[in-house]
């Protein structure tokens, strides 16, 4: 089969050993698969994928058909329309991935459009429902509102009735976000439009104090991103006197059974409304397999809403 | 009615008009009350009263007998033996107080054990169990475990089922700790003696890195006190590699609602085991109130196990 392939910080698209599905597990042959921030820090040599993952190959979500079912599969048939994340190897022509960690597509999805749900979709529903335990009425701030997981933060907040307000950086950017729910606001001023009951943080150390600052009374913070830095200062005081909490997540690194509650969690309580159209996957551009550089390149690029996804041809 | 009183700085026992409670409130004649951490940042000028609270008399825990009952107030009746805890104005002779946040005494404990129940168990509980979450077969570390909350803490969590291990500074005091179910450890070896499912942090900001690097994966800090310092450095990334969270908490400046609901969990929950023996108030001495400001430099001296608590006269 053709994949991307990382190896030595070079990008390029090769041919692999085709994987071979075990007991419990699926071969999708791959229609689509999403390009997330990810790739981009496992392209430089930052991110290294998790063991029991394809190391050289990159891809954290995926969508296709079930090509063949291991010993004992018996969720899915042969032919039906799958997605689901891995630790690694979804922008492959093929991937094996347990059953367990599979969603069915709805049918109104196209294969760019379900490529791009379920990394962004899960990350941002564990994040604020899971973790956070956001409830209606509450305020959300989404930091980084036009990425892939700030685009399906604001939607899943809409949905659950909480009030959201997102920051977006690229102000030729800040009337899409709107248009998903959300009331944009400015990086720089988000305190005061603070308090906020639940945050979710992409950015990392440089808004974690002015976070806290902007909290309500029982408020959480949901750090699932540190691009721009890690370590900062902390005042515990802050965050005992407004009876609040700190979560760090990531979804890459955990366990068959943990990602599998996770993707049972979005197929019950997000795919009904994917399927209903009440939440949508924007998709900005796609890049058949063999222009991956290029797609790589127009992602680290920035300054578009929209998820970009490989899209691959298979011989019918 | 005598109360201890602090005013610029100056700790005193002195007279002050009896309160009269209101409606759904109780007035107490109070036995015993218990001394706290937390009244020796108030001698010092440095953990005001919340509003609503009387600001010149300490004590946030107090047991004793129902003495009048407000309009509407009808959990109790006169003479029920109570306990429970406020905002101020414990270690007086007379307390009002919401019946909601009061609870009953089990006829096993004397005065000086009731009146250092509330705080402590309070506390512990609600950082363990409702904060925490913790679980049965988790690995608990308690900091500072010869203190009131570290022995309620340590002694909850033996009851939950979970692994205690407990620092302890004072050498003098480690074998009493470990009668009451943990595992010893010097405070500088912590980290060695991880992973932690949950660590209750009382000491601050020097303790946090390592809290974090003594985590297992899902764990959860409960930051209740900052003795030691309030600012810290945080590395993001070690937090989302844990997918661990931080929680910060304090009882005293919550509302009525949450006060009482967390005194219904100690009801519920903690009082048949005080009742039954299971659990146990060490009570290290007691004072007259009278002799106030005696019980307030025994406690900052240190190096005991067990309550200190004032306890009352009253005229039959």
């Amino acid at each position: 089969m053709r994949a991307v392939t990382i190896k030595d910080e070079q990008l390029a698209v090769s041919e692999h050993p085709d994987p071979v599905p075990g007991t419990g597990e699926v071969l999708v042959a791959v229609r689509a698969a999403g390009l997330n921030g990810a790739d981009m820090m496992q392209r430089i040599g930052r991110y290294p994928a998790p063991p029991g993952s394809p190391q050289d190959i990159p891809g954290m979500e995926f969508a296709g058909e079930v090509s063949v079912c291991g010993p004992g599969a018996q969720r899915f048939k042969l032919g039906d329309r799958v997605m689901g994340i891995v630790g690694g190897g979804g922008q492959a022509e093929l991937v094996v991935v347990h059953e367990r960690q599979l969603m069915p597509v709805p049918e109104n999805l196209s294969w760019p459009q379900a490529g791009g749900v379920p990394e962004v979709f899960l990350t941002a529903h564990d994040a604020l429902l899971t973790q956070a335990q956001l409830c209606l009425g509450e305020r959300l701030l989404v930091h980084g509102g036009a990425g892939g997981v700030g685009t399906a933060a604001i939607q899943l907040g809409r949905l659950a009735g909480a009030r959201v307000v997102a920051t977006v950086r690229d102000t030729s950017l800040r009337e899409q976000v709107t248009a998903l729910g959300a009331e944009v606001i400015d990086p720089e001023d988000f305190v005061e439009h603070g308090p906020f009951d639940v945050v979710l943080e992409l950015v990392g150390a440089p808004n974690l104090a002015a976070n806290v600052q902007a909290l309500a009374v029982g408020g959480r913070i949901v750090v699932i991103g540190v691009a721009a830095g890690a370590k900062t200062e902390l005042n515990l005081l802050g965050l005992m006197a407004k009876r609040a909490r700190i979560h760090g997540s990531m979804l890459r690194s955990r366990p068959l059974e943990e990602k599998a509650i996770a993707s049972r969690r979005v197929e019950h309580e997000v795919l009904p409304a994917l399927a209903s159209g009440a939440l949508t996957v924007p998709v900005h551009e796609t890049f058949p397999l063999e222009q991956a550089v290029a797609a790589y390149d127009s992602f680290a690029a920035g300054g578009k809403l929209g998820k970009i996804v490989l899209v691959m041809s298979h011989a019918a």
